[in-house]
């Protein structure tokens, strides 16, 4: 991303629509880099509105995301994936012109593909996809720190506003992030294989249990499904928002497993050590190369 | 597994062969329980042999398993699955007709059937799995509180002598285990679902990607390949210990993944969610009911 300063920056008056782990954790990564903005949180219901100032995640708390976007210079779409596209061209449309549209969905070409449907909305909005999270959800888990040295994927278009697309950079810069910009379709790919169909197979891995099995699980087994354990309508809404990507690595890593039972029903000794010395290779130069970002 | 107490324990010379993480851990452990116990270790490095009693593990080292176990009671083999029927056979001709002889390793059926092809190893040997380890290996790493509440599990067959497989459930709730018995055979039927196939997925994911995919690796990738990092060697080796059940398993895994292909291609909405709850449900029974044992 450039180092030079968008003529937007910093926003100063800021909308969080949908404050749960990551909503509230921007909120007070916000609060903490920029102790004068006005932090305006969106949630549904009294209870998180409450929890989310009482943590100080935000500095007011609104139901409505229209009234909360009306002053906003900037907003940052914080819902399930399914319904950042049509949240991001109603706000487009009632909030002032000068506004900046992001959101912090897991998939980026349908959302991205849906909001340049419509023209005022294209204009106003970057993809943002910041690799963090945590088991835990809701804002009372919030942490100022989150996105300390996360990787923050930034997906424009040919359609993007060049100083909005650099203010989303250096937004996230200024959060604590590394940014990263590539196509929405580029970044959909890429998550398909190294997130989504990971996902789809840890819970596959749990699903051929029995229960009175998974009482002699160690920490193989642990840690190996422990996202199975996520959201099933959030996992869901992903799954059919990059079904293609999804679908054909998921195909890819059952073969890979075939090849792996074949391997071994042959006692191809060879074939199994240069299979298990592949594997380890790409894991390695994860755990050698870089800390967790999530 | 019984209360009372077998007429020979506890031991008093016990040898460990093969003193890496597990068998340095239980030399320690045995050390912390027994503390007059002659523990004597076998490691064929000048180097390993010095580790394991400058660390505590053991009160001598010596290079040849039937020194080791010329005198001892009690003889733990804790070397790769491949090696270990013919180390229990040759130590069980050469040790006194009191020994006991056990062992450490993932699999067990074919290592009992082929000890008990031997007349004197099949009456003096019980199989034992301590469902623990560690990331890191060798005597250095070795913990003296690595089977404090882990499962172990104890495979006798109608060949067992009673008194031995005693001593053997004794001996391991004397180092801190939670002691578990049953068949070689349903062993390796459930660790081949549990851990082995598990661990062979974890090798599939790793292996779909390319490195730098991997850059933009999070948590979930991170821990659902954590154990693709192990040695192929010994993953080798139990593959062809236990290869039908673990190839059952490895193409259950695949049809599974590739029911989640096709739902997610037939944007199945409710098919999905209905797996990823199972998945779920199966995952969080785990978390619910007991801390991980390893």
């Amino acid at each position: 991303m450039s180092c030079s300063t968008s003529p937007l920056f910093p926003p100063r008056n800021i909308a969080i629509v949908g404050v749960g782990l990551l909503g509230g954790s921007l909120g007070m990564a916000i609060r903490r880099q920029w102790p004068d903005a006005v932090v305006t949180g969106v949630s549904r219901s009294e209870k998180n509105q409450r929890i989310s100032v009482e943590s100080g995640c935000v500095t007011r708390s609104v139901a409505d995301p229209l009234a909360a976007a009306a002053d906003a210079d900037l907003v940052i779409i914080c819902t399930p994936v399914g319904t950042v596209a049509p949240l991001a061209i109603e706000i487009a449309k009632t909030a002032g012109p000068g506004v900046t549209i992001t959101d912090v969905g897991s998939t980026k070409a349908q959302i991205v593909q849906d909001v340049e449907q419509d023209q005022t909305a294209a204009g106003r909005f970057v993809g943002s996809h910041p690799i963090a999270g945590g088991e835990k959800s809701g804002p009372e888990h919030s942490r100022s720190d989150l996105f300390n040295n996360k990787t923050v994927i930034v997906t424009p278009t040919e359609n993007s506003d060049p100083a909005r697309l650099q203010l989303i950079g250096q937004f996230w810069q200024a959060v604590g992030a590394k940014v990263v910009s590539m196509s929405p379709a580029l970044h959909d790919q890429r998550l398909a294989g190294i997130s989504h169909a990971t996902h789809f197979t840890a819970c596959a891995v749990a699903s051929i249990l029995q229960q009175e099995e998974i009482l002699l699980a160690g920490s193989g087994w642990r840690d190996t499904t422990r996202v199975a354990s996520g959201d099933p309508q959030m996992w869901s809404d992903i799954a059919f928002q990059n079904a293609g990507p999804i679908a054909e690595k998921l195909r890819a890593i059952a073969a890979q497993i075939t090849e792996y039972a074949q391997t071994i029903e042959n006692r191809d000794q060879t074939q199994l050590r240069q299979l298990l010395n592949e594997a380890k290779q790409l894991r390695d130069s994860y755990s050698h190369r870089q800390t967790p970002t999530t």
